[in-house]
């Protein structure tokens, strides 16, 4: 039996996780029963909700036990299979977790998809071909509504879902503008992503040179806005919104590790008439087949492009999280486990 | 000629409005035109969204000119009349503004429209079968969606707006919470209007005080919320919101005067999936006769009770507004103008 290295959730954080509230244990994988499967890991997602999940308060998502293998995305290929469903070398998604390996039972509905590698990489289903990407796609095309011709901008635009955001506002005739954290991501996003614009927020440290950075690059002000990030950022985009604007709110980063950052002037959201959502894919499973379908043409046509940010080693995933976290990442963030 | 007492904002408030912004003049009504009629006011509605047109800053509605007559509601009747639509008698709704008499253009879309009195008062079409209760019926029922079992709560219970939203949430079978200052209008909104029950947030100074008695009314949570006032019952409403909660965002009245009252926790938008819209109700104008056909009909049946604060005269309406912004109305604000 191969060995198993494994990452436990050990302790929940204070106020910012960190590496030590993490154990790394290891242990050979048990014998299949009937039915199972033995799932080799090549690549372990990061998200950033999985830093709710580390807290025992209430959140979207059921937190994560104490001693039990953090959850998560992967991607990986069938070692051993005693289910006639799947053969030994065939591709697949799941939820295996932060660990080597997974036992699966391959006939429990929903739990383990074959996947296509020709004309897409393994890593994209976790990734624009995945859960970020469907994503970015329910957010923009059922929330924010783009319409040709109309201002769209995302936070974390570098990112995983805020990528993709802006390629497929792009592709819907839209202005996009971007924000992302530091001068290499936001040339990235421009060059490389086709975004109209891009906004280095950390080189507007208070919120004033924020909205003057912005207000130059949004002259007919903002139709949609998707956020990957809350905080200062959310509260200046009000600001730029137009009347019947839509804000669909995704994630939260900022308020996740420690104090969250006030939304200062509520009152805009009724001046503009804005409507503003905040969603989670997973429950939203009746857009997966379209969405993915319209990612991953996009993908294997060369239209959607992606960066991915690779750790090395199942014991490298707890820092490649704390650095997600405070966006050290450039592009999603994977680690490499076989 | 009658003489016609106006009022006229003399200049705009620096913060809290005061009556000192405002300006009383009297001038002779002129001769009418063919096909215009003189229409003589009994009342003049007040409501909150009058004190947004007072600054020159952006909202939803055109600025107030400086110098000239307030604008605003009025139900009256015709005193004489230059057009065949209108004969001197009959009873009519308009825009007519802080003054005693308005020539008006009968031919005009739109800008009068006659109501019969047979079975609803005339003053109640300032009210809960006016703007007030179409505003009502469109952010319960095309925002918060009412289900039968569910918990919608509504601020400012006793006015004009919150006291149709809650008798009309009862109306789906809903429970319903209302918020209102003051022991009377609670006892009001609980023993006359049917609301399962109603806070007193003059009762309660502090957030923490006031989550309490709405965590102790609202055993299964808000699924719904109607937002009258912003502030500080927003902040609270929002830790009470259960997943996929609607909110409409009708008034900010607490945003108006001063300093805007933060959201502190925005990222309880996003834990809880809330649907969030702000909304003006005449840019809805498809929804109003099949509300204004519910509300009458509910009027006329004595299904749905409405009271009214009364100011005596054009002289005392500056200061009835004054007291409308800080809560001292009971009931719709209206001033008897004729």
């Amino acid at each position: 039996m191969p060995i198993n290295q494994q990452i436990l959730l050990d302790n929940r954080p204070k106020e910012e996780a960190t590496v030590s509230n993490f154990k790394l244990v290891s242990s050979e994988t048990p014998a299949l029963k009937d039915g199972e499967v033995l799932v080799k890991h090549h690549y372990l997602s990061l998200d950033p909700y999985m830093r709710g999940r580390m807290n025992d308060s209430k959140s979207y998502t059921a937190a994560q036990a104490l001693g039990e293998v953090m959850g998560g995305g992967t991607v990986g290929e069938i070692a051993e299979s005693k289910n006639p469903k799947f053969a030994v070398g065939d591709k697949v998604v799941g939820m295996g977790g932060w660990q080597q390996y997974s036992v699966v039972d391959g006939n429990a509905p929903g739990m383990l998809r074959k996947v296509e590698t020709q004309y897409i990489p393994l890593s994209a289903y976790l990734g624009s071909v995945g859960m970020p990407g469907v994503t970015a796609w329910y957010g923009l095309m059922k929330i924010c509504e783009p319409k040709a011709g109309q201002t769209i901008a995302v936070s974390a635009a570098s990112g995983a879902v805020g990528s993709v955001v802006g390629q497929l506002a792009k592709a819907k005739g839209c202005r996009v503008i971007g924000f992302a954290g530091g001068a290499d991501k936001c040339k990235y996003v421009v060059d490389e992503l086709g975004f109209d614009a891009c906004i280095d927020y950390k080189a507007h440290p208070d919120s004033k040179s924020l909205y003057k950075a912005l207000k130059d690059v949004t002259p007919d002000g903002i139709d949609g806005y998707f956020e990957n990030v809350g905080g200062v950022i959310l509260d200046v985009v009000l600001s730029r919104m137009n009347a019947f604007g839509r804000i669909a709110l995704c994630g939260m980063i900022a308020g996740y590790n420690g104090a969250p950052v006030p939304i200062t002037q509520p009152q805009l959201l009724l001046v503009n008439r804005i409507t503003l959502r905040g969603f989670i894919v997973s429950e939203h499973m009746e857009v997966w087949p379209e969405a993915l379908k319209e990612l991953g043409t996009m993908v294997a046509m060369g239209k959607l492009k992606f960066k991915e940010s690779v750790a090395q080693g199942i014991a490298a995933a707890p820092e490649a999280f704390i650095g997600l976290l405070s966006g050290k990442n450039f592009g999603k963030q994977l680690v490499k486990l076989n």
